[in-house]
């Protein structure tokens, strides 16, 4: 009888063929397919002496798959994981299990699940995060599916993922799309921490007038402090990056413009959906829309005359690390309650300590913050906002004075640290008891008889106004 | 002949009653239908003297009706506007024209239009804004369909609506759903508005210890100067009622949890379909929701502390005057930009001038700058933003200190004012022409290799970071 292999892997770009030798690594035979002969062939040689091999033909692949046949999808999002389900599925047997590793909507993973469960097939949808390197020595994984059935790849991915203190970082993250919902909310973090590094620099840049250099040196030394994060480790290592064509420090000359592929944007609309605030992630997708109104900006600040930015002798480096941990926490704060009120309006069953502890390695947003989110968690499986646990409220507090000073400093210089002042607004308005949109409620009942509470009766009110 | 009636309105809920019996003060005889007989007895009581009269059947209704019939809808959005469709459209005729006055999702409107294009039947979403007495004396009407189906109707709402200088406040929005569009993000700059005051409030009675009285004093005296503005006269109003059940200030047993009924939301959420940057809207809507948290933040505020707000002597109530107005120019830029940039995505062919004087008279964000905006667009047609303005840029100017000055301060103190930081942010990111977004291009060029472009040569690049 002819050899099979334990695991498939439909698109063989760079994550796919990356996420493939990961598993040959780790003793799983695997056999990808792909349309383009040219990267089965890439395959084939990146995977010399591996037992890893792949085709352009889908039933070839479909024949050399042992049963139940575990096949991973890294397509693009959308119109392709369509088309590739559509392909495979006829060609499956009853319990089969397919995963789809890309970033796609909740929703259409919900629909596709449905679909293939009435075919008898698994359907899983499961975020990756770590890029191409995580792909490669491994990411972070968030499966979500049928409970029962992520036993069937439970040790494939158990063994390709990262690891922390040996604890491999995936785990079933609930029923149905669940695993799309925390990849998607995890981008929203790291639209979050992604501006909010932008703005230290900035501030760092213009107010504190560094260097390059002393940006590296100081991202770096951050790198091994609280602030210890994948996105402030490769930060520092971009300030020290020469340009090729120019010999200059490549990161003067890469143009203002941030682009963006959605899934910020999906957590921010879906935020409101769910009723969930979550200001910072909705104001690092704003950010990057107006970077890209370059030529308006232009316009604007010849308008309004260039900032001229002083500097503030009171104002220290470590202020702004301060200020960066205390956004930090807000934003993980943030996107923890909506994955906390996601699973809830969705029923996915989310463990919210098991979603900190697969988020500590592999992934884009890991940071030393994470193992601190997950004792919290442990603690209190039902805690509606990290903001309330002790521990972290007294990390909040250690830096709330600098976070402070940072935002007004920048709001006096006319930097934009929108990220900033968005995390620490959220902070000011959670802590605080009584908030003035008691005013809102009286305004809305004065035009719209849209009625009110009151603060010392039960009941619905209207007054003439 | 038996006597037919010039219009028709469905809905005879106070918006509708209200509405009909401001077309029969303008001189076109209505009729109104509802299914509630009390509703219809209210209209003929309250209509007594008037050409008006109702039925609860609709079969007499459509017969009572001059042709072109001309049958507005004042009903709930979603499924009960279907329903009346649904149940009035066999029993018209071709050239009939059938209004929706309610706050329909555009979407909505698009599918229904072309679902009664199909029999010759015109529909028209219409934005109505003005509260219940806006529709009785003269609302703001923002009709939007076929251009040659408004003039059958475009004489009754002239009639109808508020006047500004004797022009009135209403006019052809453009194609398809661009009435309800324009009314959408009407609201949106609603929402943004009212969390402005509300902030205003809390900084000067938090932090200036004003009294109620002081408060009305103050808002009041704003209604006659540069921030003259519907919200604003009816906060000043706010501030004098007194609580008929014990005899306090109305105001100080309010709840402060506003509540939303979705318009907000959407203009946030389709202004990032759009890629179009709203921040003061998308805080107003966060600030609705984290109000909502009440338990929450008592939790909070026990955990970190009551805030204990120091006054700061060189604060003053005009300072928060010029920050509330600086806010006020910013919420509407972010708004009408959204509205130029719909307009071209969706192909509605707005007239910027258009929507600024039709909104100076009637709505709920009626304003004095109102004109001053009209004034902009009719310079400049084409302007992608306010803030891109000569006169506008000088007002924003003149209060721009000040702005910096109240959110730093509030931001010192912990009192959240997300709106004005928001606005303060947005404002310093678009008139920066190097913003720090370089930072996150070279990061996600390193861990995704998503390219970036260079400021020195067209193309795009990748580096091996």
């Amino acid at each position: 009888m002819e050899k099979t292999y334990d695991f498939g892997l439909v698109g063989l770009g760079v994550m796919g063929r990356n996420f493939i030798l990961n598993v040959a690594d780790n003793n799983f035979s695997a056999y990808g397919l792909d349309t383009d002969s040219e990267k089965v062939k890439s395959l084939r040689e990146e995977g010399a002496g591996k037992v890893v091999d792949g085709t352009t033909d889908k039933k070839e692949f479909i024949s050399k798959l042992s049963r139940p046949r575990k096949i991973m999808l890294l397509v693009p999002a959308g119109g392709p994981v369509d088309a590739v389900i559509n392909d495979l599925s006829p060609l499956l047997d009853k319990g089969d299990l397919i995963i789809d590793g890309g970033n796609s909507f909740f929703t259409d993973t919900d629909r596709r699940a449905e679909s293939l469960e009435s075919k008898g097939i698994y359907f899983f949808g499961t975020g990756v995060s770590g890029g191409a390197k995580g792909a490669r020595f491994g990411p972070s994984i968030m499966p979500g599916g049928d409970k029962d059935a992520y036993e069937i790849v439970r040790p494939v991915f158990e063994a390709v993922s990262a690891k922390v203190n040996g604890e491999p970082c995936v785990d079933y993250m609930g029923a149905r799309s669940a695993g799309n919902y925390v990849k998607m909310v995890h981008n929203g973090i790291e639209y979050g921490l992604m501006q909010l590094i932008s703005e230290a620099y900035d501030v760092m840049k213009r107010g504190l007038g560094l260097s390059n250099q002393q940006l590296h040196n100081t991202f770096d030394q951050w790198n091994k402090s609280k602030l210890q994060s994948f996105l402030v480790e490769i930060t520092a290592e971009i300030f020290t990056k020469k340009d090729e064509l120019t010999n200059k420090d490549l990161i003067d000359v890469i143009l203002d413009k941030a682009k963006q592929k959605g899934t910020g944007k999906w957590t921010s609309q879906n935020a409101m959906d769910l009723g969930i605030p979550v200001p910072t992630i909705d104001v690092a997708v704003s950010m990057r829309e107006i970077s890209s109104m370059k030529a308006d900006r232009e316009k604007a600040e010849s308008l309004y005359g260039a900032k001229s930015i002083k500097g503030d002798s009171s104002l220290t480096v470590k202020d702004v690390e301060d200020a960066l941990f205390f956004a930090y926490i807000v934003t993980y704060a943030q996107g923890m309650t909506q994955l906390w009120a996601a699973s809830k309006e969705y029923k996915y069953g989310c463990d919210m300590e098991t979603i900190a502890k697969i988020w500590r390695g592999g992934c884009i947003i890991r940071s030393g913050l994470l193992e601190d989110m997950r004792k919290a968690y442990a603690r209190d499986k039902a805690l509606s906002s990290l903001l309330l646990d002790k521990d972290i409220a007294a990390k909040a507090k250690s830096c709330e004075v600098s976070a402070r000073k940072v935002a007004a400093y920048a709001i006096g210089q006319g930097i934009p640290v929108s990220g900033m002042v968005a995390g620490l607004s959220y902070f000011d308005a959670f802590t605080t008891g009584r908030l003035p949109l008691n005013l809102i409620q009286a305004q809305r009942d004065h035009f719209g008889s849209h009625t009110y509470e009151r603060t010392d009766r039960e009941g619905i009110f209207h007054t003439e106004w």
